[in-house]
């Protein structure tokens, strides 16, 4: 299967994607996410292989979305806990898992996330947190500036010149 | 490479990655939101094989993000538009841009969403609609319902009754 690198394009999206690197490992740090932090437990949460399992743990620590530690001597055992950087994935995995909720069949969610206060199951929206109002395409639009891609300009609305 | 497929897993998060299929159909979704429609549109902006393309176009496609519209008779051409499925995943392409950008290096977006009554950018913000709070683990807990993965069960708080 292609796999081009990401590295090379401008766009922050792009950028977010080669350092995840791969769509099943954000699973695995939806599970970080959820608590989980030795190898086993992620290998009975996912069912996948050994091999593959280590190969993405290891490609998260690289990308500084996990950190490996030792948590025992004799044998030595590691744990993965998430970083600042892994911790940030947060929103993004949550707004791709109100999708699935909204888009997939009914049925009651194996995990909630809940308001500690409140006991409340949260209900995410994105917002901007400047006016407030819901990210959507009736109140934002896309436009280029003049770093955009060609293919682009001839579609979309110019930047404006900022406001005071 | 490994390719399982997600969607015997209950996680909506799961279902939403199997929906979009691949990390590269995320960037035609993004160039769909930023107003493109035609192949050779998303073929410029995207600089990927005809073949690559067609292939991932297909699949959005059939999995109801994008919707194929004939435009023009002799010879007949196509083209893309995002239906309201495609345009849901919004806020986490949006997401992930955020991240992006927050740990990616420092650099003008050649494309940003702006508010169009203001004109200012937007800045991206997942709140629970509820309570208005920022989604984080400060302030949410994951709790594991009845049908949690045994792995999970040990590590996570049991959820608790619904508050009245």
């Amino acid at each position: 299967m292609q796999r081009k690198s990401f590295e090379d394009m401008t766009c922050s999206l792009a950028l977010c994607l080669e350092q995840v690197g791969e769509w099943w490992s954000l699973l695995i740090l939806r599970d970080a996410l959820h608590g989980l932090t030795r190898f086993d437990e992620f290998e009975r949460s996912l069912g996948i292989s050994t091999n593959s399992l280590a190969r993405r743990l290891k490609a998260l620590t690289e990308s500084g979305l996990l950190e490996r530690r030792q948590y025992q001597d004799r044998p030595p055992r590691y744990e993965y806990l998430l970083t600042e950087r892994g911790r940030d994935l947060q929103p993004a995995i949550e707004s791709l898992r109100a999708w699935g909720a909204k888009h997939g069949p009914a049925r009651t969610a194996p995990v909630r996330l809940v308001n500690r206060e409140t006991g409340l199951v949260a209900d995410p929206e994105l917002i901007d947190k400047r006016s407030g109002q819901p990210i959507n395409l009736d109140t934002f639009v896309y436009v280029a500036g003049p770093d955009a891609h060609e293919a682009k300009l001839s579609r979309m609305p110019r930047e404006p010149r900022p406001a005071e």
